[in-house]
This record gives structure tokens, sequence and C-alpha cells, in this order.
């Protein structure tokens, strides 16, 4: 016979915290309390395997269901002292789901059952307030009617409305017993003319009505629509809980409450909560009258009139002040209690892991370590690691006030205030002349990486969260708000609108890349605080973590930033942005139009000066840190300009016609530049570009040596390889460079050259490439599109489909599709390091700084993470959780 | 000790034909004849090892070579009789290369060798006549110093001509023995002039110097050209034939001739060759003297009237003939032979397998299965299938005169005539009134489908051999001369101009598709016979291949070829296609356009019917032969137009304003077309559009089935799949259809569902798919494209250096990488078979009719392979080679 119940109260369990997935989270806790010798009415646990069963056989139940809820109800009138349905003293009881993730309010619950015409009147008689019994009654007839029977409350809502105004009654305490009285005789007619049917005055059949319909809520719209957002399968089913009611609404010596453990804001080891005197859970709730503090400590600091229950009901407050602490001792983390207390006698309702704001989290891990009631590791793997991203920016001051324009998509954290510009040129020549500048675009494209690196703050009306301007923006750490759809860019008229408010080029306005915000006016902001609580867990992560991380990084500002943040080293060094800067990109474009190599070679020499100075600046800011430096990626017709003016501008600057210009922009026109002239086909193409990048780097590289002291290792990548052949052939022109820097200057130093594995093809070879290669790059950016198949620019229209319809759960250019691209870098590390053991194994696409794709990077055994700058301190934490073997989801 | 010299003569030999690798081609079949006891002059053969030890040491020979060389000269000086080096009798030998593979031409040769001062005497009394030594002495020294002393060949015909001029004679054969002697000392004296010292007189100098000249030549630039262009590999090397001369030139009874087995034109069984009486071999090459027939017969149909070998030296001749015989039994195909006759006695120089045309491939192949002489596999494995090509499609009379306008390349076989017309929809128009066109573009998109089916061959400016215009001729079977960038084309004027020539629209003229040449007016073509020898072997290639195939098509036309070509089914319908017809591209675009499902809906319902109509026919012309239809797989955009003038066309027809057109163009635009917004994509977003070609598919099989008496079992193919759920949320789509026309139509029938597997997640995934996916079809255009992550559009510019460089040996969208693509593929059948054993597999893109890529798909266990109509015979003998385990390289 399988177990379908489990029974608790009494000071005992069948169940335990452990078995969420059979009883529920509520159930497992109520259990555990049970266990742990606390005060709780006793109840009740009816399986979630019962809720599978329920619905695999057409909503029917167990045979032997019914024996067992009959038994457990038994054991909760032994417990209790009264019977179910006994109309001298009913037991009353609480129905409600309780899944194995938290469905807060998604799911139906039936309060005061077991109440019918005649237990009624045994409860008045009992309890000596028939008051309190008859609106018992009314409740249960109300919630019932609504969850079960399906009667719609505003019924009832109408009845009580008119029998106050008949009465000249302005509050629902104005009522006496009588008056419920007629009102329960008024619902109860309701209920028969609504369904044909009087309301059910068998308590059996309520009870077993109420099961069903805790089942049933489990499959309601709400429900699948909240499964669906939290990805929770609908297999997982839930439980029921059966429980004996108690009452915190028979006087004032009645009471009910929530409480946390500790502050969920701040952190603070304090006992922290609500509770009203006289009332049921649900008026707390409901917010009708206003709730007063646990303790009196709170109460003088917010300066509060109601006295709190520490000083109203201290022996019970002492009770529950016990329960909070051995709560925290067994559970080992800060608990979100409910509890009611019935004639001065404290009954436990629940207790969960309570929810917590990013730095009230960092501060009682921190806190619960040092006082030893969890280890570091456990510290460590308490902390969400996306949420420390809102530690790390600016925010709006919470005090100031806001005039919201607008919102998009909060597409790269932190706030900004500038004046708005609308073309990445005018940023740069404001920032010039010293103004704070927000660069406001239809979309970008990397010709704006110079205006949005200048600007504070990026706003797009178009693209999605993997759109250039919120991928680039959160590589600099710039705020951004991006695919703004609300709002209407003019560019000729320099404006943009927002539900019809128009804002100039000039304006000040402030993003909040967090929210999505977009606001008039200058906000004032909060910096970060990066010490405290927040340094000593990364402390401690530091410890903890086998895996390095290193930062996306080409600027100076970048690379700061990325050791500000605890970064080990540049692990992507994109070259070509640094071929936008204004002063060279005439000569990148002279190299371009050339139409021989003699030509490319005259142009390159001049950006050859520009280009080592890049370097020297970098590797002097990384200290002998490892840079790992990408030779030139994208396709040339990116440095093209695509409009006549600009085109005019470039055939003058370049000494040539624009008609050649335009013939050359349309030769090197692609249908699918994704998968074109680019990568390390340049270098094959065009040697010359990279031997110009190579010989930039090693006589930085060899400068800074001698300059400093301390030996400076390049580590030189070679990007989108798709055959051992295409590595060699230019890593001989690499060697090449080196070799003549280090005859040159008579000094030698130590380098690396690897490849990027970003085609399938790669994976695939890796077992050659590895022959010669000395180091491994995922780019999982190209790798995802090309082993999916998907544009990232262009999946925007069809992907957010596909995860409606679960098809993809995550954006897979946000989180590794760890089925298809993730076992792409399985073979890749398998074949690589079958040829060379010691192979240095890195990933620096935008997965590098998600923490459930940082998991999957130890479990395959990379050497490190590369991210932006600003997510170097998540990745250091998911990185210590992936080596704890915890898995990236949150634990708050 | 190694054996590095393999002697040969005197009726043995220490080599066989077996050891090519060792011996090179030449000096294994001189072994191979001297082992059947053909009249072979003795000598012998220093191996190809040699070779790699002298370029592996410095160009240095292996200390126990000389020894060997030494004794196998001694043998050869017992068989003739004659002391290399000997004043009263010298033994002359000839020195020639002779690598694994031919390579005619390329490398040097010396005859002679053995003449001295003192020698070319004792030759002169042994042969008694003075004349006939010194032409071979002052032949030997300029051979000698042109090959091995770097003496250019141009000075000793200064001296020649000069001689000839001061004796005014007008023919060599006009000097005497003394003339020769006063034409070598001044040939002597030249060489000491040019070297600064005298011409050797050491035979054993001159043999080690010509010895290393052979190997020197090996790295000569021509010889490495030729190895790149015909993928030989350089540690190949060649081995050098040292062999005792015989001479064709001391008198009438001398001759030296060619000769073939069988006629290498015609391939008819006749014994066909050349010989000269009195002449060396150089003289047959040089074509100073006319060269005799070998046969009666053949002067006689020649009317010729120098008489032929049989007719003057008829004993030789038997001898000759006897050896013709011997040799085809032996070697059992047609040889190429070079004999000498030295004072009526026949020796044979050289035996090789003879290059032949493509019709005499075919006829000898047949032949000789019916003689007996190979077994119907040999035959079958003996024919080139890319050869085939050319028997497939009318050909130009080659008696027909040619005026040839420009060139570009050969990009679909087949030659054809019309008027030029430069656009889509004029060739639609001029071909509507009866008018035969050719098309010509700059290049041609999807939207030209229409103009290239309707134009008798395609011309286009731009575009290599798999571009778009390339790519759809060849499947269509017209003729296609693409990238012929001679040529400029004036869209706005209706003219192209080729070489200063104009050619305006309505101006008629040819195609050769076979050789890229365009030319003027109308040259007259020649139709293919597709019965004989070609219907014979081509039964027996059905009998021994075990993959079927089968061919891409969509239009009647297509299917029709297809099964006059011997298709076993439709392996690809792509439906698209039929989208562009100008009846229906209204609908389409107005379904583009619509802005809800209804819209798109009710727009779907106007193209059903013509869908349905399309599968009719081709249901209809298969009959009951299987038909794979892909549904709907490029973007939507593909689908409208790109310019104003089209736009506002459209626009009024669609009855939607222009602003509104050029939203959703801009709205529909992406990046990476490849990458976007198509294939099950669009099944997943816009699920009506496959619900109504599937109905359209039940509706045609339905009613096909119910017509002919025989079941239709439609094969629908989903496009792009890259997981399990894609296709199976696309599987339901289909099947609700197909139930829905079953329950209208009350009659059932079989069908399966499959997907392409054209992602590197797909073939990761295959194992999965496969649980409800009945077949997969292997699109390796798309997987090669993504695998490599190379677009087939843009990679023209950079493949060509690639293959330059020996990057990719084939062009990857030619010829299938089966290192990257390949294993893609190995992956996707090995675990989609371990998933389901009898999973339907197949391949349907470009390299479905590659023989190359065909051997491939046998190895991996593909049940058939799917190309363009015109290549389905190439794919049936590919095939059949490829089940016999041939490797797809040429045998002629």
């Amino acid at each position: 016979m399988s177990k379908w119940v489990y029974a608790f109260g009494g000071g005992t369990a069948e169940g335990r915290s452990e078995m969420k997935n059979l009883l529920g989270g509520k159930g497992a806790n109520l259990a555990e309390m049970a266990n742990l010798g606390l005060p709780v009415p006793p109840g009740f646990t009816i399986t979630t395997e019962v809720c599978t069963y329920y619905y695999d056989h057409s909503q029917t139940y167990p045979q032997d269901l019914k024996q067992q809820v009959e038994t457990a109800l038994t054991q909760i009138e032994k417990i209790m002292g009264c019977k179910f349905g006994d109309v001298a003293d009913p037991l009353l009881v609480s129905v409600r789901s309780g899944a194995r993730a938290s469905m807060p309010g998604m799911m139906d619950t039936v309060l005061n059952l077991g109440l019918n015409d005649q237990t009624v009147e045994g409860l008045a008689k009992r309890s000596g307030d028939a008051r309190f019994a008859y609106d018992s009654y009314r409740r249960f007839i109300q919630m019932y009617s609504d969850v079960v029977l399906g009667v719609d409350h505003h019924h009832f809502e109408e009845i009580l409305e008119s029998h106050k105004e008949d009465k000249g009654y302005r509050l629902d305490t104005d009522l006496a017993a009588d008056d419920w009285r007629t009102v329960v005789a008024a619902y109860k007619a309701k209920v028969k003319e609504e369904l044909g049917r009087p309301f059910p005055q068998t308590v059996g059949d309520q009870l077993w009505g109420a099961v069903g319909a805790v089942f049933g809520s489990w499959m309601n719209q709400r429900a699948i629509t909240y499964r669906r957002l939290h990805e929770i399968p609908a297999s997982w089913g839930t439980a029921v809980n059966v429980q004996a009611m108690v009452f915190g609404n028979m006087g004032n010596d009645c009471a009910t409450g929530v409480a946390f453990t500790r502050n969920p804001s701040t952190g603070d080891n304090e006992f922290y909560g609500e509770y009203l005197v006289n009332a049921q859970g649900e008026d707390v709730v409901a917010g009708i009258r206003t709730p007063q503090y646990l303790t009196k400590a709170a109460r003088m600091q917010a300066s509060a009139e109601l006295p709190s229950m520490e000083e109203v009901m201290p022996a019970v407050f002492k009770d529950l002040d016990d329960v909070r602490r051995k709560l925290e001792q067994h559970f080992t983390d800060m608990q979100d209690l409910e509890f009611t207390v019935q004639t001065n006698k404290l009954w436990m309702l629940q207790t969960r892991t309570g929810k917590r704001t990013t730095p009230a989290a960092l501060k009682i891990a921190v806190d619960m370590a040092r006082e030893g009631l969890v280890s570091k590791e456990k510290a460590v793997q308490r902390i969400d690691p996306t949420g420390l991203d809102q530690l790390l920016h600016p925010t709006l001051d919470p005090k100031a006030e806001r005039k919201v324009l607008g919102r998009g998509l909060p597409a790269s954290p932190g706030a900004a205030s500038g004046r708005v510009v609308f073309a990445a040129d005018d940023a740069e020549e404001w920032a010039g002349r010293g103004e704070k500048v927000i660069l406001v675009r239809i979309e970008t494209s990397p010709e704006d990486i110079g205006g949005m690196h200048v600007a504070q703050g990026i706003l797009t009306s178009r693209g999605g969260m993997t759109s250039h301007a919120a991928v680039v923006a959160r590589g600099m750490g710039r705020p951004c708000v991006a695919g703004a759809g609300e709002i209407r860019i003019d560019y000729r008229a320099k404006t943009f609108s927002a539900h019809g408010q128009v804002v100039k080029e000039g304006d000040m306005i402030t993003l909040d890349g967090s929210s999505g915000e977009i606001m008039q006016g200058e906000v004032p902001t909060v910096q970060p605080e990066l010490t405290g609580d927040f340094a000593t867990l990364m402390g401690w992560v530091d410890e903890i973590r086998t895996m390095k991380v290193r930062a996306n990084a080409e600027t100076p500002l970048d690379a700061r930033t990325a050791r500000k943040f605890g970064a080990e080293g540049i692990g992507l060094c994109r070259t070509e942005h640094m071929f936008f800067d204004p002063q060279r990109i005439v000569a990148v474009r002279e190299m371009i139009l050339a139409s021989d190599e003699a030509g490319r070679r005259a142009a390159l020499a001049k950006i050859l000066p520009y280009q080592k100075n890049d370097f020297v600046e970098l590797f002097e800011i990384m200290q002998g840190l490892p840079v790992t430096i990408r030779l030139l990626d994208p396709p040339l017709h990116e440095f093209l300009p695509n409009n006549e003016a600009e085109m005019e501008d470039v055939a003058r600057a370049a000494g040539t016609d624009i008609a050649k210009l335009k013939a050359r922009n349309s030769q090197l026109h692609e249908s699918n530049p994704m998968l074109g002239h680019r990568g390390c086909r340049l270098g094959i193409t065009y040697p010359e570009i990279y031997e110009m990048q190579a010989l930039a780097i090693f006589q930085a590289a060899v400068e800074v040596s001698k300059k400093t002291g301390n030996p400076v290792t390049p580590e030189v990548m070679i990007p989108l390889v798709g055959t051992k052949m295409e590595f060699d052939l230019l890593k001989t022109v690499v060697d090449a460079a080196a070799q003549k820097v280090f005859t040159e200057t008579g000094r030698t130093l130590d380098y690396l050259v690897g490849t990027m594995i970003e085609l399938p093809r790669a994976a695939l070879a890796a077992g050659r490439i590895a022959e010669t290669a000395a180091f491994f790059s995922f780019g999982t950016n190209d790798l995802t599109q090309t082993t999916l198949g998907m544009s990232r620019d262009d999946s925007g229209p069809f992907l957010e489909v596909y995860r409606q319809k679960g098809i993809y759960e995550h954006d897979p250019f946000a989180s590794l599709d760890q089925e298809g691209v993730g076992e792409m870098v399985s073979i890749a590390v398998e074949r690589g390091r079958r040829t060379r053991p010691n192979l240095k194994l890195g990933i620096c696409g935008e997965h590098g700084g998600d923490p459930a794709s940082i998991g999957f990077c130890q479990k395959v055994g990379l050497d490190y993470v590369s991210c932006s700058p600003y997510r170097v301190p998540i990745a250091r934490l998911a990185a210590a959780q992936a080596a704890l073997g915890v898995h990236s989801d949150s634990t708050a």
C-alpha cells in the first residue's frame, strides 16, 4: 500500500524538511517544526504524488487515499481533543496547497472548514463568542464558495455592503453576532440561487471539495503562467496540507503575525516583523488595519504609537523569539515565519527561507559565517551571482524624485544622467568639451563605439538584451536602456518623443539601466561600495574557486575597471575596437581601399605606432597578468562608411574619388557577413594586416618589459580558425614578427599563439589544431550562431516565440545552450587535451559572465572564464559556486 | 643493405607493374613487359626512394647506390654484348624520369648518353654509318647541355642554322657526316665558352650528371605547379630509368612510332597509331615529318599516300600487333605504346593505360566486358562519372563555325542559342510569344527563377561555379556561363559589350556551358544519345549500386527529366520555388504583409489550390515513386521586391500603400538572412503556412491515389530543425492536416514526416530527433555553411586563395568537406540509427551529385543521394563505383 498521507503535530511528524519533493515546501517545513517540538497545529499532508496520480487518472484519487485521510484526521482530533463535524465542539481545519517551489498566491486556500449550521453553534458555545463563530462561518462560506464552488466573491461582498448600508454600519467590526447570522443566511441563499443546490453541510464533503479544488488549482491559468515564467515543470504537482485551525481573532489575547528572523532589507541581525491583535492572517495581508511592530526597538525607531508585541504580550513574544532562534539554528538561514496567538498560546503556521535584497543576502551570509552558523563555503553558495550586478554600479538615490518619460529593456545596469545627443560623432564632440552625454540611437553599430565610450549611458529604441548596444554597453559598464519601443527618435529634427513629451538634443535625461526607466532631468545617484561584506565574501570566493576569471577589455579604462573588480588578466582584447579611433580610421580605410599589398603596407605602417601604444598601455595596466589579444576579426566593410555624406568625407580624406569608394564598398558587400570574409580569413588573404598587429604586440611587450623589469607574456589569438592549416599559416606570420622584433631589440620574451574555437569545424578538428596551438578560447557567441545556425542580430523576432513555446529555456546567446553548443565545447576540450594535456582553455563569449554557463565551464574543465569588466565579480562568485558544485539557481 | 636499383631486360625483371610507387609508372611497366617476354631494351630503374633520400639528405645519394648502379649497368652490357664507354663498341643509354603519376613533359630526359669523342667513332664503325653516329652525338650534346649543364638550346640551334646557311642546306637531312662533325666541334666549343670547362668526356660522369638532373627536375617550377594542379604530393618523388638505347634512325629498316591498342577517340577496337621510318622518337613528336599510318585500313580510310607500317614492314608489324594483343590481355585495358624498330627488330619502349574521350571510354569498357576481358564491375569502375556530363546535354556541332565573343566559367554544361534578354520578366514575356531566349544578368536571385526556367541558357557577368545562377541552372539542366567578367552589362541600355563588340536585346547568341564560351549568332548543336553503350553501362551500374538515386525537382519538366535520367524518386522538392509563380506571388506577398493570423490565413487560402495542383502534377509524373517535399524554407523577405518601382506595383496589387510595404520590408530585413528567420522557424512562428502546405500535399496525394489507383506516399520534410521540440511541434501540424484531409475525403494513405539535418546542433541532437522523425535528409549546403561558418555567396573572394594555399583541396560547396562536415554527417547517422535502426537517410545538397561526396555517402551508409536531374546518371555511376569501393578519382 502506497503512503499518500503524512501526519504531523503533537511534537512529532512522519515527514522531514528534506521531503520537499513529496510534501511540498510548506508541508515539509511544518513536519520539521513539529519534529523540533515547536507548537504546530496538528495536521497532515496529502503528497504531491497524489496530484500526479490525480492528473494521470482523469482527476480521480488513489483507492486507499480516503482511508489514510480518515486515519490522519482522527489523529488531529485526538491531539486537539475535538471532533471534525462535532456539533458540540467541532474541529475546524484549513486546507492549503504547498508545491515544491514557492508559488505565492498562485493556488487556493480554504480556512475554517468544518463549519455548518450546527457546528457554528457549537463553536459559538465553546468559544463563548457567537459573533466570532458566525464571522468565521461567513468567511468560510465566502472562501469555499469562491474557491471550490465557483461562486464569485463579489456576490458576497454586495450582500455584506447592502446589509451595512441598511444598518448604517461603516466597518465590519460594527456588525454584531445577529448581523452575521443574517449575512450567513443571505450568503447561503445566494449560493443556492447561483448553483441550484444548497451550500454543503456535510463536513466530509466540504473537505474533499477543498482538496479537489487545491489539486485543480495546479492547472489554473495563473499557475500555468507562473510555472512557465519560473520554469517549474507541471509534473512536480502540489501537495495539500490539512491542518487544525487556530484563531488569532478570538479576543484581545489573540493575535496573528509574520516575521523574519533577520531584517530582509538590510540583513541586520534583528527580529523583524508585524502583528495584529485579534485578527486572522488574511487581515494582515489585506492591509485594512495598520499592523504593529514586533519589537519595541523597531517601534521606537519608527516612532510608532501602537505598542509592539514585545510590550503587549511579553511572554508570548519571548516564546516567539525562542522559536526564531531555534529555527535559524536548525535551518541555518534567515527564516520567514507565520504565527498565530490563540488565547495567549503561540502557534507556528509556517517557516520558510526568507527572501531578501542582495545587500541583505551578502550581510546575512557573511554574518552567519562569522557567527559560525554556516561555513564560508555555505555563505558563498547562498548568494545569487546575478544579483551582485546591482551592487557594482551607481544606483538612483531611492529618496530622489523621478519623472519617468518611458521605459525600455534593462539592458546594462547602473544609472547615469547626461545631455541627449543623437549621433556618435556628436557624443564625442560634446564629451570633448566636457559635457556629460547620453547617446540616443535607434540602434547602434560598430561605428558608434567611440561615441558609446564617451557617453554616460546609451538609449536605443530598437534591439533586445543581446543587441549590439546592450552587449557593448555591458562590456563597457555603461548603463543602457535598449529597445525602448515607446520612444520615437527623429534624427533629422534631433528629438525623441515619448508619450507625447518631446526631448530635444541637449536636454538632460537620466537612465536607469537596472529597471529600464528613462527619466527627465538629472536624478541623483549613489555610488557603489565594494568594501565591507562584499570584500569579505569575495575574499572567500577567491579562496574557493579553481577557475581564473579574466576580463574582455581593450581600452585603458576597461582594463583598470577589470583590475578593480579582481580580473586576473585579459581574456579577450578585440583589436578592431582600436581601429575605429578617429585618428586612425582614415589610415584603416586607406588600407582597405589600397589596390595592392604595397598600398596596404603603406597604410598599415601609419597604424602600427598607434596600435603599439594601445598595447603598451594595456600591458602596463595589467602588470604582468596575461593579456590575450585577438587579431583583427570583423569584415573590412565594417570600417567603411555607409551613408553618402560620410563617404564623401572619407573619399576626400583618403585622396580618392567617391566612385572608387562606392565600388570598393559594393565589392566588399556580403549577404551574410557573419559567415564572410573575416577573422583569420583576413589574415590568410592579407597577411600583412596580422603581421602589423603582431609587430605592434611584440614591440609593446618588449618596451614594457624593459621599462618595468617585469616580463610581459602576450597571448596572441587567431580568430575564426576552421582548419589546422589556417592556424599554422598565421602562427608562422606571428612567429616571424616576434623574431623580427627580438632581433631588432636584442630582447626576447615568452609568448603563446592560440586560437578561438568558434566554428563547429574547429571543435571537431581540435585534436589536430592543438598540435600547434598553445591555447583555445571558446568564442561561444559565434559558436552559438554557427551551431544553431542562428544570427544573434536576427533571432529576436522568433526567439521570443521559441522561449514561449519552450523550445529554448533561455536565450542561447545569454546562457549557453549546453546540450548543443555545450557538446561542441566538450568535444573540443576532450580532443584538444588528448593531443596537448596542458592546453590552456578559456571562454570569452558573453557566456563567460553568465553563472549557469560558468557552471558548465567548470564541469568541462576550462582554466578560466573571461567576461565584461563589470561582470568579473559575478563570474568570480559563480566560479566559486561552480567549484563547490552548486548549480547557479538562485537560493534566495 | 637497401635495394635502390631494379634491373629489367633479357626476358626477366626484378620489378613488377604493381610496384609503381617504388619504380614509377614507366619503370614498373617496362619491368612488366620484360617479365612478359616482350622485347624491351635492357635497363634498370633507380627507385623513388632514392629521390626522397636525395631531398632529405641535402641532395646526396645513399652510399651503396653507386655500387648497385654499376652492377645493373654490367648486366645491360652483358645482354647487349657491348660496354658503356667502350671505344670499339659503346653501349649507349637513355636516362628518363618516371613518377608514380604521369606528369607528361614535366621532367627531363637525356638520350644517346655514353657518346664522347672516342665512342662516337666506335659507333660510326659498328653501325657503318658515320653520319648517324655524329648526328646522335650532336643530339646528345645539345640535350645533355640543355638538361644537365644548363646551356640553353637556342645556342645550338643558332650554330646549326648558321652552318646550314653557310652550306646552303635547307633540311637537316642535307647534312652529311662531316657536316655533323663540324657542328659537334662548334657545339663543344660553345659549351666550353659558356661554362668555362669542356663538355664531359667521361661516360660515368655523364651518367651521374643525367641522374642528378632528373632528380633535380622533380623540383623545377613546372613540376611543382603541375603537382599542385593535379594534387600530387612532393613526397612521392620520381624514379630514374636508365635503359640501353635502340635506334630507329639507323636506316630504312628502322622506324619509331606510337600506338593505341584501340581508337582513343571513338573506342573502336582497331589498332591505331603512327610511325616514321628512319627516325628517332623525338622526330614523331616534333612534327617535322608527317607521320604515317600504322594499318592499311586506316591509311585507306584517310586516303593517305604514304604507306602504312603494315604494308612497309609486315613482319615487324605482325610482331607489334602480337604485342598489342598480349598487352591488352595482360593489362585488360586499352594501352598507349611507344616502340622502335632497329634494323627490322621491334623494341618496346613504353606501355601505359591510354587516355581516351568519354564516348571512347564508354565503348571500350562495354566492349571489353562483352569480350570477357573485364567484368561488368571493372567496366563500370573504368568510367569517370564527371565525364558523363558532356554526354547528357546538347553539344555544339564540332563542324560548325563559331565566332567567340568572350568567355566565362563553364557553370552548367550543354549548348544553347537564343535572343538576349536582360530581365526575368522579359524572358517570360518573350518566351510566352514563342521566342527562344538567353537570360543575361549581372547575377541572378530567387526572383529570377521564372525567367531562368523559360530561358534556353543563362549568362551572368558575376559569381562563381556555386553562384545562384550556376546552381539553379545545373539543377534545371540549363546551359550556363557564369562570372563572365569580360562582358559588361548595361541594364538601362539593354546591351552588353565584350571586347568592344556590343550585343543588344533581341540579338541571337549561343552559349557553351561546357567550355564557358559565348558566341555570336546561332551555332548548330547536336543532341545527346542516351542509348547504346551508355544504356548498357547504366544497366550494369543499376545492378551494382546499393544506394538509390533521386532528383531535386519541383517543376513537371524537372520531374520528367529526372525520370528520363533514371531517378528513383524526388529527394528534394523545394516548395518555395512554386511561390514565385506570377499568378501567386501576389497572394504570397499579401500573406507576408498581413498584420495578423486571420489575414495570413485568408491569403494562404488563395495559394492552397495552386500549391495542391503543383503536387498533383508531381505525384502523377512520379507514379508512386517517393517524393520528399520540403516545407517553406527561405526568409519571407525573399518574396518581397527590392526596388522602388516593383514595390509600387506590389503595393497597388496588394491594396496597401508603399509606406507600409517599405516598413514591412525594413522590419523583415536581416543582417545574416542565412541564419535568420527561415526554415522551421517560419513554421514555428506562423504554423498556418506549414498547415496550408501540408493540406495541399495530402489533398493532392489523395486525389492522385484515387485517380490512378496507385498509392502515393508523400515524405514531408521540415527544414532547418535544431531541436527535437521544433520537429515535434511541426510534425503535429502536419499530422493534423493529414487527419483533416483523411476525414474529409474518407481515404487514408501512408506518409512520412522527417527532417533535414543542416545544422550542427541537429547533427548532435540526431539521436533525440530520430525518436519522432522517420527520415533524415542531409542538407549539406547549409550544413557546410554552418559547420565551416562560411557563406556560400560570400566565400568566393577568399576561397580561391584558400585553395591556392592548400587549406581546402576542393571547393567545400562543390565536394563535401569530409573531415569537417563529413564528421557531422557521420555523427548524425550514427546517433540517428542508434535510436531508429531503420531510419531512412539521404542527402539533398549540391554534394548529392558529386562523385567524391557520393563515395562518402556510401561509406557512412546513406540509403539514397538526391541531385539535379541532369546529374542523375553521374550519381548512379558514382554510386555503383562507391558500392564497388572505388574512390572517385578519374581512371582515364
